[in-house]
């Protein structure tokens, strides 16, 4: 299994309905990317300081089935439109499970 | 539920045996934290370039449990001995799902 791990942090003039269009687009995604096994998206609960403010968390069988999310032109075209124009960081990991 | 994700990149001088020490001794947690109820950790897959250099996903029932975990005596130990050590930064995340 692949679990692909993604932090951000969004630009301070990130509006609430920016950010709320992240979670809706990419709520989107396991309805046109099969190869998704699970997929857990969201901002930060506002437990800690410091944290970054938004997380996902996607689930593969193998790394060929991530790349195929990864180059996906629906998810590129969320992150075009929506997460890049109000991104401020960003942190990613790939563990092989 | 609480997903609680902390992505790290470790400096240029920490050593593979100090990098293993980390998952081994991360590895001892969920026998002495039974509020863990899923704990995935590990070094990135090395499939992107710039990514973070490892990641831990923890699963709670509830953000009580979650506190119990990251105050616990035992996890504060694997952060001062091993994780800070090498520690260069530190992205985290806490999902309510």
């Amino acid at each position: 299994m692949i679990r692909h791990i993604v932090l951000f942090t969004w630009k301070d003039d990130a509006t609430d309905e920016q950010r709320a269009a992240v979670t809706a687009e990419l709520g989107e995604l396991p309805g046109v990317i099969p190869q998704l096994r699970a997929f857990t998206v969201g901002g930060d609960a506002g437990i800690n300081q410091g944290n970054h403010d938004y997380a996902v968390v996607a689930d593969f069988d193998n790394v060929d089935d991530y790349l195929i999310y990864r180059d996906h032109p629906r998810h590129q075209a969320v992150i075009a439109e929506h997460i890049r124009p109000i991104l401020a960081s960003r942190a990613a990991v790939q563990l092989k499970l």
